[in-house]
């Protein structure tokens, strides 16, 4: 079975651990055309397969602004009215210029979820000056996104601070992960001392959260940026922004040219996924978990090995 | 009557006209040690007359988010417990760090509400990168901050679209103002028209307005700038932020740097307020249109002329 995106020109195939759009493997197929991929190079296939290539947000790097970008997954390609259906398949076929290098030096099972949750943190991080060495990085939510969040964040030499509501994480967030500190968001003191005492923040929680407590925790012209998205609006007083000149910004996964950076970059500096490793026919009961919070901090499933492949 | 902050050192008085923290006036002496202002000379105070000076955003220029400074009006002062009253006086005492000149271009009068209007929207475009010509500002609310804005916008090169609930200002915004563009912000067609079309957006508006049809009207990578205040927090969906990493930023006043920067810009453009020139036995009349918005823009008080001294 192969399904995806196929373009006239340009084609090739990967084969893939892992699900919906973080997708890593090896290359089985090049088209004709191809010039920077090779049979057996590891690469992956992040948020998006295809875009425009001609707006503003394309011709600057943005390609996940364009309009017309296509995803991963549930999106109908324009041209010939094709679903993309993601990574739960043996193979996907993918244009070259929406496929990246994974590094050498990175495990493909540990790379893959890079590739959204990622770049996710990654570009923002970069985007708004918080890749700088000695600044203060509040990291809101220590899941999926957030605890790759500390990991850049120490790569780039950043103080970093997890902000949980989880007290029982502290002690995995400063010994394993690396963070500086842990500040339990609901221990008013503990929030209070470290008041405008950060650059920046990244807010990766997607339930209904306080937002105001956290813009305190900036200093002035301090950044927030979300990549979490609760499904209720935020509740956000002006003067929370104002005092301070504060911002809040959102952030959508990230441009193809900066998630080749993001990988080098992980590769340079061994960052790294926390993943727990499922074979196919355990994805049920891994939804069954993920409903819970019950995955430190990411499944990632063997397609290779535990998906029987019809080609 | 003479009150405000007196320092031990550097002291002079000016003359002025005008309300609580928009003053301008004449000097009428200075201390021993005051070097760059003489008797005579124009010149205006904002909404700081004293900060810490030492604190990180003291030494970088942005006195205004100094925990400790000190406002012209209803602050007390930690050395000597005096208040702040503002400008409600026929003199003032300041120390000189926190006087501007005011260009001789300028009319007293009309330059007066650019201590606090001007620099409030001066300060956040030059920050936000809206100062730059042929980009595209919007600016939300057409009262004393919203007309000003446009003003800064048309001298700093700018598109300018004007987003207002009273349709009947368009005339005026368009032909007198010379924005570009008009937009009702309750007519959704011409909301949709203009959607994504703009770089940045001013908000000027403190009564409670809807943000996330204002927000899609920037442009990927936009910013909104907030420097009215809803009494009520504002209700952000995060969505409406994180889809084209989109930026709603606080700006209050500005630094004293730029505020002397800004009132040079304005004399170089002859940006100057609308006002009203009143005289102090009009003052209660003014507070009552005031409640009723009834003012284009601002009213100044000519204060060295009706209100009798008693030096």
């Amino acid at each position: 079975m192969a399904y995806g995106i196929a373009y006239e020109i340009e084609v090739w195939y990967i084969r893939f651990f892992r699900k919906r759009h973080e997708i890593v493997g090896e290359i089985i197929e090049v088209g004709s055309n191809v010039k920077n991929f090779k049979l057996g190079d590891k690469v992956g296939v992040g948020f998006l397969v295809e875009s425009c290539r001609s707006c503003p947000s394309c011709t600057t790097g943005f390609e996940n602004y364009c309009p017309g970008m296509i995803m991963t997954y549930n999106s109908v390609h324009p041209k010939d009215g094709t679903m993309t259906y993601g990574g739960y398949s043996d193979m996907i076929v993918v244009d070259q210029d929406f496929v990246v290098h994974i590094p050498e030096s990175l495990p493909l099972d540990k790379a893959a979820p890079l590739l959204c949750a990622g770049i996710t943190v990654y570009a923002p991080m970069k985007y708004h000056g918080l890749n700088t060495p000695g600044k203060h990085l509040g990291v809101v939510g220590l899941g999926g996104l957030g605890h790759v969040a500390v990991k850049f964040g120490k790569a780039f030499g950043l103080k970093v601070t997890v902000i949980s509501s989880s007290p029982n994480k502290e002690k995995d967030t400063i010994q394993r992960l690396g963070a500086d500190a842990f500040l339990v968001s609901s221990n008013a003191e503990q929030m209070k001392v470290a008041m405008c005492s950060m650059d920046g923040i990244i807010d990766t929680v997607s339930g209904t959260h306080s937002i105001p407590p956290l813009l305190a925790l900036l200093k002035p012209n301090g950044k927030m940026i979300l990549v979490g998205a609760p499904e209720k609006p935020l509740e956000v007083p002006a003067f929370s922004l104002i005092f301070g000149g504060k911002t809040l910004v959102g952030s959508p996964i990230g441009g193809i040219k900066d998630t080749q950076e993001m990988i080098d970059f992980a590769g340079k500096h061994n960052v790294t996924a926390d993943i727990e490793l499922i074979s196919a026919d355990y994805v049920n009961k891994a939804m069954e978990r993920l409903a819970k919070a019950d995955v430190k901090y990411r499944f990632v499933i063997d397609i290779a090995k535990t998906l029987k492949s019809d080609i």
